[in-house]
């Protein structure tokens, strides 16, 4: 099954400020979206919510302090129900390095080529906001395709 | 075998524009790198160059105007040789449309999550110069590790 990868680096970021930017919901307001509910304990779910309401329902399946964090989607678009996405993060010189998956798609659809060119720009507003103190959240997310 | 997947919008662009960023030698070092050299002909071979000269060389495989691009990199990193990357292209209201695919990796390695995030990034690029007349090509890229 096909998998979307991605890799950034966030200069001079420990893996606890980068593991926070993942798991304390004002962080992850910072850089996915703004409007970002729930509660980020293993077991807990976490609401994500964009454009007219639609968004992503991710239980917490797993959170290693400063080392890996695990969600899986409950709700959402048909294609993303039951996939996991992952964070792993490692030191490397001066940066925190994340290696991001979201994996369990059963297609490679039209739709898995734009979630992945966002979790990209998403992830670069990740690392603007550990490394500037500004991300770019929705509604100020970086538009790929005009409109989304 | 893993691959590589992204989608991006081009806003006021035709299919006959974005054809041409993708095979013009003089726009190719608009948007991926300012060292681009070669014949961008079926069969002949484009030369990327990045830091200290190293980068990929591409075979041209298939060439169909303002429908599809393939290429196949015949010289570069060990994990790319044998590769190929494919741009196909499809209007959608007042948006030219690419899917991108970087297929034929054998294995999902940590290269291939930095490489992903560095296509969507590159992707940005070639939208920014189409619809701004500006790119951001090797060496004005966007960094996503601090270095690359």
């Amino acid at each position: 099954m096909p998998d979307i990868l991605h890799r950034i680096g966030i200069k001079f970021s420990s893996l606890d400020n980068v593991y926070e930017a993942l798991t304390a919901r004002e962080n992850l307001s910072g850089w996915w979206t703004k409007d970002t509910q729930g509660e980020s304990k293993v077991g807990g779910v976490l609401q994500f919510r964009f454009f007219e309401a639609d968004g992503f329902d991710m239980k917490v399946l797993e959170l290693d302090p400063a080392r890996r964090v695990l969600w899986q989607v409950v709700d959402g678009p048909k294609e993303w129900i039951g996939t996991k996405i992952s964070w792993d993060l490692k030191q490397e010189a001066e940066s925190t390095i994340i290696l991001f998956k979201h994996e369990g798609w059963k297609e490679p659809v039209e739709f898995m080529h734009h979630c992945s060119t966002k979790w990209a720009l998403f992830l670069m507003s990740l690392k603007s906001l550990l490394e500037t103190g500004k991300g770019a959240p929705y509604p100020n997310d970086f538009k790929i395709d005009g409109q989304y």
